[in-house]
């Protein structure tokens, strides 16, 4: 019996999912519902590396002898201090006859699922132990309910690999803004997005106009990351404001926000984005540094009668969504290119 | 000049909002917009006292000697772990002349805004460091933006404390369940609550009815809390499990909720409620508890397709709602009573 969401594949401790396990199992023999993947790059997370290159003070090679020893003890890469994994691209090598993910043997893919609850073993590799990409061979398992995005031909593999990591948030976004489209009083809902430079910014913009936003404000730390905003013209508006100043956020924003999509990844940005945020509007939360009590606390203080959302990080449809943003709007994609060339 | 969010009472950090503040100026005198309270007695956060409490191994003298410690040094009740504070009820002492919040001296108030963002003075106390109830004089400050219900001269003060204490969560709730009504498959939305016995939960249990749900399921830990939580009433279905072992509390609710309400008060509920929730479903987060992340990275991991709401403690007409539900669902006011007792 296999369980949609790994459980047959946790050896301890008992009874928890697979991100919550000391160890899985990571024959290559595959369930009827799993894929196994041959693998051929992980992509670690870049909190993970930074703590066992500092950890080993830069030693590539004993990074890399503590990667081995994590996957192979533990059956993913899955590092114990940060909590964190990152993701794997790879070719599909055997499909289980009732698989739902619709993939079949040759097809390129990166999953979207974290190496944090993935079962793997790394055959040999040519890693230095010096960067976060990890050129190996071996096996990773995908469950029924996994996902894994098939890389697009048409796209440099490596701006694929980025915009498929944040793709959650530009589906949400434009899932929200369609909700209240009609619905808000003109017209469409007006958009605010903090961080708007970024990669999950700058998404999340083109998925708001793409959606039907009435307008929409970017809100960037710098006048170089303004400059950079204002000539992809993603935004109606660019302002400049530091999105842990609730004060100046709101001020920057002016006319409050229907539709508030926090994309900033450092902590505190939680009360600015309430703010300048109107009453009956939303805020989405996709940075990781946010935080919950934060979150809740600050809009009961405020007496902001505000809808506040996790963000989600699996839509379905979402990387699909994202990759064509990015083919359709030119804008995007050269901020991303930008970023992958800095 | 004043702040109607409090802004020139915040010493340290300059520039953050009260609640994010690490000390507030506590000082009685009160400007123009502000309302002094003559405290009567704190209700600390549920999730901040049992932190408190397991920390000091149940030491009573240890745990009243921290939180007096705390609002000495912060200028507020604002638990540095656990991010929460709680409520606080007494009798308003003066009001500045431009206040907005339409009390008048005389007038005895429960504040339904966090002891995290509220300037508060501890003068003495005779509380025993068990209980949540924390009997004590001194004197808080509220803002132009704060909010504060006049208690009923109906029921009991302890009792519309605990009430107006956990006010948002039926509030929001039956909101949640209002917007699904008829949208849903069968009639109404499921609606699943964890932390069914306890005070936020039991009056959610009461809103998904009263606003329509078409059946209801309580999870308790315990079979203690089952025969408490069947005695009253209050669902459709009981059922425990532990609300920290995901598979359990799928397997217990069965078919997934529409709406699943988290009310449980201790870290690790996130994977389960989304577990137990249907594809398309909601899912309320209340409990203070909360781990942003690991909501986050839950539903992605599990490619669940579910909103996931931060409890926003604050909705329009809340107190009221909460309080007449109390008055006409006597199953939730006896287990208030009950817990009050006990």
């Amino acid at each position: 019996m296999t369980s949609p969401v790994g459980l047959h594949r946790v050896l301890a401790p008992a009874g928890v999912l697979p991100q919550a396990a000391e160890r899985l199992d990571a024959r290559p023999e595959i369930g009827v519902d799993e894929v196994r993947i041959a693998v051929e790059r992980l992509n670690l997370d870049a909190a993970s590396f930074r703590q066992l290159s500092e950890k080993h003070g830069g030693d590539g090679d004993a990074v890399r002898a503590e990667v081995l020893e994590i996957v192979g003890r533990r059956g993913k890469m899955h590092n114990p201090v940060t909590g964190s994994g990152g993701m794997l691209i790879g070719t599909v090598d055997e499909v289980g006859p009732e698989s739902p993910l619709g993939l079949k043997p040759g097809d390129r893919v990166a999953t979207l699922v974290s190496l944090t609850l993935t079962p793997l073993r790394i055959a040999a590799t040519t890693w230095d132990g010096r960067g976060e990409q990890v050129p190996c061979t071996g096996h990773a398992i995908l469950f029924a309910r996994s996902v894994a995005a098939v890389l697009p031909a048409d796209l440099d593999p490596r701006l694929a690999l980025a915009v498929l990591d944040v793709c959650g948030a530009p589906a949400l976004t434009a899932r929200v803004v369609r909700g209240l489209e009609g619905g808000a009083p003109h017209g469409g809902p007006r958009v605010a997005v903090l961080g708007a430079a970024g990669k999950s910014g700058s998404l999340s913009l083109a998925a708001a106009r793409d959606a039907g936003a009435a307008g929409t404000t970017g809100v960037v730390r710098d006048e170089a990351e303004a400059a950079l905003l204002r000539g992809a013209g993603l935004a109606d508006r660019v302002v400049v404001a530091d999105a842990r100043d609730p004060v100046a956020v709101a001020a920057a924003v002016g006319e409050p926000a229907d539709v508030t999509v926090v994309c900033v990844d450092v902590p505190g940005c939680e009360h600015g984005a309430i703010l300048a945020t109107a009453a009956g509007g939303t805020v989405i939360f996709f940075s990781m540094a946010t935080s919950f009590a934060a979150a809740a606390l600050g809009a009961e203080g405020l007496a902001a009668d505000v809808t506040m959302l996790v963000g989600n990080g699996y839509v379905p449809g979402h990387a699909g969504y994202a990759l064509d943003l990015v083919r359709k709007v030119s804008a995007v994609r050269e901020l991303f290119e930008g970023r992958l060339s800095a």
